[in-house]
């Protein structure tokens, strides 16, 4: 074996001495780590997929249909469905999970000598998709409360002039969404893009961003992914809606053939099983109230969270509380937010065992 | 529907009055032009690929594992068997299609302020993706009969110190190779990192860069792909062999769990059945042989090719001849060499509609 070091290449600067991103893949009993939907697929939607897949692999030897038309208007149907706006596909994009449609986003229209900015804590892939694309990552923090403060915002916007804002609702890792309004404001001031990424936004009862998609139809573009609420994060399947001049716009930066024939054909039969697959998500959204109302009993601090995960604290050390999970077998995430930590929602045992390790924890803490 | 051009939207300035990439997908009988393997995958490798990926589903609410070390290991062992050199999972790295690969490597080698050398007419993606991650791209002509010039290799090398070189053998679309001497005189003198494109290697017999790992260790990477030899384009997976540092860079650029669960068991499966796909592959260069004969007969000129394509002309308006051929029922692909086209090898009866509509063409333009 050879015994170079990546510094020894010839890597961009920038790239000396980094990380790859990534949370820990454990073997643990209990992963409430990175927001996937605990519940599998139904075995109607496995049989329906081995089916398709197998018909399909029949012709794996052909490149796939290169812009995924008819994944794309399956998309669009549940799209106009689920928010009420109409949409049709060639509204639609889709490509390898949402960080894929953002990084294209990005290369479109960030890139050399142009910002993007976001409002931190959120999404952690946000500013790693900058630094790929040499796109400058501007933070501008949330109130002490983890909401966007839309003064800061305003200011914000002025200074840098973003080509890019990022708005995640509800938002990660905090779980809280953005209003309407405050959403009309910042895309009313931006002078480039405004990505609203929705990726939570099945676990909501807020109206989707894409209610303002007529207002703004040259600013506004919002993601979505098929990871959480779709249960699908193994099939990485992430899209956005905007009007058709975005599609043309990413079409110029994607790569060829990008979606793999039996993706394609993989999310369209999960498409057609919405219905039981999102029967899911009420169910998780209540065991959300569930063990956001014991962590609050406890005595912990709780984020008020419309998403699949509650972020609560306050710890002295949070990293030494994640340790402290792990130790009892409950694997959760350090987002990197002083104080605090982050546990996705799973089955009611998974999360009965999250609630004894946190009683467990307070109760040590206080000896 | 909106009345937004794309031109209307904040793009990029160097993206404006772009056009999108690609062959155009026509519906048309006799299709020789996008280079894939004409035989569908065996009955037995559909079975397994249905029977694995409904197992796999049953997980499809769960992240893929997110370093794919199961199917870089069975690529590994491929590799080792296919070149006689060993490698192991830790010197390969896998991603959707070796666009993605090469993507991959020019974000973390490539970029801003640094520039990419290739030798042309060669694989029309490299300017492309030199594009879409901010690599100037240095077009370095091939001499009259589509070599390498390898003294106008080592001036444009002295003059422009780029960052990655790229040598694709056998080229596409000329289907010659490049040999080991000329390839290491390259890597000898390159100041980067050089990327060998194997795309078309399964139908070569010439020894592969591989072989000059040891030598070149921090310097070289051989990209290659199961699109072509491997019956796989539709499920979209390219690779790359190098030293493992390399790895270790392109984990610092990839997007986390870039490949799903679904593409990383199909390849693995696909890779299973390497045997009695490749013996396609001796069909297909006995084919190769077979209609550039035919073309060389009839008077053309034939690119010598190892691939499974020829590049043939000369044409006064190769654009005019590419729509005889058309009009004739076989889609063939304007690569944008002027004078020539290239061809496909498909089906034994796709090659003689091939011929048959070359001979036609032929015999029109004497008159």
């Amino acid at each position: 074996m050879s015994n170079i070091d990546v510094n020894d290449l010839p890597l961009r600067e920038e790239l000396r001495g980094e990380k790859a991103y990534g949370a820990p893949q454990l073997q643990v009993k209990v992963r409430l780590n990175t927001n996937e939907n605990p519940y599998p697929p139904s075995d109607a939607l496995v049989e329906e997929v081995a089916h398709e897949v197998a018909l399909a692999s029949k012709e794996l030897n052909r490149y796939p249909e290169r812009d995924a038309v008819e994944l794309r208007t399956a998309l669009a149907r549940y799209i106009s469905e689920q928010t009420g706006v109409q949409v049709g596909f060639e509204q639609v994009w889709a490509a390898n999970g949402s960080n894929e449609v953002l990084q294209q986003l990005l290369q479109a229209f960030g890139g050399p000598g142009r910002c993007a900015l976001g409002f931190t804590p959120s999404y952690s892939m946000h500013p790693i998709l900058g630094k790929g694309t040499q796109t400058e990552f501007i933070a501008c923090p949330r109130d002490e409360n983890f909401r966007i403060d839309v003064d800061a915002a305003l200011e914000a916007i002025k200074q840098h002039r973003p080509s890019i804002i990022f708005i995640t609702t509800p938002n990660n890792p905090t779980g809280d969404v953005t209003s309407l309004e405050d959403i009309a404001t910042i895309v009313e001031a931006a002078p480039g893009i405004v990505i609203v990424d929705e990726a939570y936004a099945e676990f909501s009862d807020s109206p989707s961003a894409l209610t303002l998609l007529e207002r703004f139809p040259a600013k506004l573009v919002v993601s979505r992914t098929m990871s959480k609420a779709f249960d699908f994060a193994g099939g990485r399947l992430g899209y956005f809606v905007a009007d058709p001049a975005f599609v043309q716009a990413v079409m110029l930066v994607r790569l060829p053939y990008h979606l793999s024939s039996l993706s394609q054909i993989t999310a369209t039969v999960a498409l057609r099983h919405s219905e039981e697959t999102l029967g899911t998500v009420a169910l998780l959204a209540k065991e959300r109230e569930r063990v956001a109302a014991a962590l609050n009993d406890m005595g912990y601090q709780v984020v008020p969270s419309e998403s699949n995960f509650i972020l609560f604290g306050s710890f002295e050390d949070q990293h030494e509380a994640w340790q402290a999970f792990l130790d009892q077998g409950v694997l959760i995430r350090d987002v990197g937010v002083t104080g605090y930590l982050r546990v996705t929602i799973g089955l009611v045992e998974e999360n009965d065992a999250f609630i004894n390790a946190a009683r467990a924890i307070m109760e040590s803490t206080q000896h």
